[in-house]
């Protein structure tokens, strides 16, 4: 018997550039082509950028090799599609030397993050994304994935982009339940990082609505500087990045009992209320923090409250399967003031009792 | 217009253990278990191993979530059968916790080593190859992936084992073909590393080819060390871990252009002559050291020309599209003698000019 160690030298640190504005999307190409030299694009957009005009916005003249997620949405979000990109990038005869832009909301970032992750053992991306949930979170932080049949980012890797570039004038094409949705996002981070951003989305909310493009461009750097903040300290999610989670694990559980007829963004909203209250309920909260936190919500015309025909049982359920369970139990997220995260002997993610849990979503389910 | 850099830490050095021995195989389950204690374990293997009884032997009376690719070998190295895979797991309710154990060559190691990549982000793979190839080379390395419809190891990751578990009692099962031809890494090896462990090969043949245990545990703990010091050197094959492809140019374009007719390892035969033979066009090498290579392939019963039907050009084209082809060329790895790689201004993949591999091309393909 022999033994024979080999050691994995630490990968290189990297950073990427976030550019934030208006009118981006037609500079996308001479961005990337000044950022990498010499390396080949190929897009990959849905059918909604298309025909908002977004992807002849990107392209302009010129030739580009691209593939065009069809129908857009989560219903495409699955291996079929990234096995389709990548034969796609094949057929183009793409190489390493090749850069992918997505340019979309977080579905496309997300599929066609993970296919630059795996074609050709990993090839760069850009990502141009053009909603407001997709602006303030999931552009940043390198996560990639797709759905099983069951479950939600059950497949995927982690892979950074080489830059991030943010237009808000994309935000104009979204219809108002997708805009507002991913606002709440904006105040989850609000929420576990920031009480004077809380306090600007307080403040500002009217001229967020009105899509003004100064409110817009503030938001989408608080968010970027926020999450990016976050992700940096730990990029590979052991403790801290888990505080991006505040909201979500209810929230989770409430989307997938929804049958994803609820937005991701209006399901945090429930998730956020939720974890309000579990938070006033172990002394952490109040009943005037959570008005404050029902109130915003309310303006962004999110739901506060779990949809009728979910019961509590089905959203335990869930949550015992969750990603993140340990024991079969998922830990919280919960906050001790606005802007600042309960922790527990270092922990960010902390136990629960189940019935606490049970006691709020009752209380959530009834009304 | 605001700029925002994301800086992305450095990935933390790791390292795993690979155990060398005979009689391993039913003790992978607990090995496996002691190394990652609480862990869930699915096993991936393919049906001819599940024939050989090898499965068998490594569950013994336990129950284990498994999944077996059939039919076995190449034509299963796809998107899609990494699709079953993953599906298998959601399906086993599988999370973060789970640890892969690979059970196969270097097909089975591949795909398993790919599902593992992307299951839930990534999860834990062991790798308990059972091939002369796999042992010597493709259980070490991180490098995971499946085909396209048009290239090899088209899509993929790098994933590092969390251990490698190496039984040569599983050789005893192998057809002398797929023995024989897997020795050859083992030769190149030798060739670009270490001039005794050549010299070992050339005394030690005939206990090698009848399988005599010694030799295979002293032959596997070789191409572990050898190919381990490579890797570690340069993990992600920016330079240095380039001489792993020795003979590999040539060799693939011999291997494609046989339709996959000629196994990995006797394309690569062929590739090892053509390497030693542009070596003497370039006074790198000489006629004396192409014999000694020759002759060691020939004891392996490996093909060292060019099969009939095959024409230069179609491996000239072949080689154009190599994935790391620049400016539609490849570079070469030479050797300046038996255990030393040819280096240029510091790069060890370098060029040769066309003419110079046209002419042995048509040396070996007239024979």
């Amino acid at each position: 018997m022999k033994e024979i160690e080999v050691r994995v030298p630490a990968g290189r640190a990297q950073s990427y550039r976030v550019v934030i504005g208006h009118g981006i999307v037609g500079q996308v190409l001479d961005r990337t082509a000044e950022l990498l030299p010499g390396r080949r694009v190929f897009v990959v957009t849905d059918a909604n950028l298309a025909r908002c005009g977004h992807f002849a916005r990107l392209v302009g003249r010129r030739q580009v090799e691209s593939y065009t997620i069809e129908p857009a949405g989560e219903i495409s979000k699955n291996m079929e599609t990234v096995g389709r990109i990548v034969e796609a990038m094949e057929a183009a005869s793409l190489g390493r030397d090749t850069v992918v832009v997505a340019l979309g909301g977080g579905t496309v970032g997300d599929i066609a993050g993970f296919a630059a992750a795996i074609f050709k053992r990993g090839v760069a991306v850009v990502h141009v994304p053009t909603t407001t949930v997709s602006q303030a979170d999931s552009a940043i932080g390198g996560k990639t994935g797709v759905d099983s049949t069951s479950s939600k980012n059950a497949y995927g890797a982690m892979h950074h982009p080489s830059s991030v570039l943010v237009d808000v004038d994309t935000l104009a094409s979204l219809d108002a339940r997708q805009f507002n949705s991913g606002l709440v996002e904006s105040v989850k981070h609000g929420l576990i990082a920031d009480s004077a951003y809380f306090e600007y989305l307080e403040r500002n909310i009217d001229k967020i609505l009105a899509r003004e493009t100064s409110a817009l461009e503030y938001i989408a750097a608080a968010n970027v500087r926020i999450k990016g903040s976050i992700v940096q300290e730990d990029p590979t999610e052991e403790n801290l990045r888990r505080v991006l989670n505040y909201g979500h694990t209810i929230g989770h559980a409430v989307e997938s009992a929804s049958n994803y007829g609820l937005l991701h963004g209006e399901a945090v909203a429930i998730g956020l209320v939720a974890a309000g209250m579990i938070e006033a309920e172990l002394g952490l909260g109040n009943a005037a923090r959570c008005a404050r936190v029902k109130n915003i919500l309310e303006r962004l015309v999110v739901p506060t409250e779990v949809p009728e025909g979910i019961e509590p049982a089905e959203l335990i359920d869930t949550m015992q399967r969750d990603k993140k369970a340990v024991a079969k139990w998922p830990r919280f997220i919960l906050l001790e003031d606005i802007g600042r995260v309960y922790s527990k002997a270092g922990q960010w993610a902390v136990e629960v009792q189940r019935e606490v849990v049970e006691k709020v979503l009752h209380i959530l389910c009834r009304q």
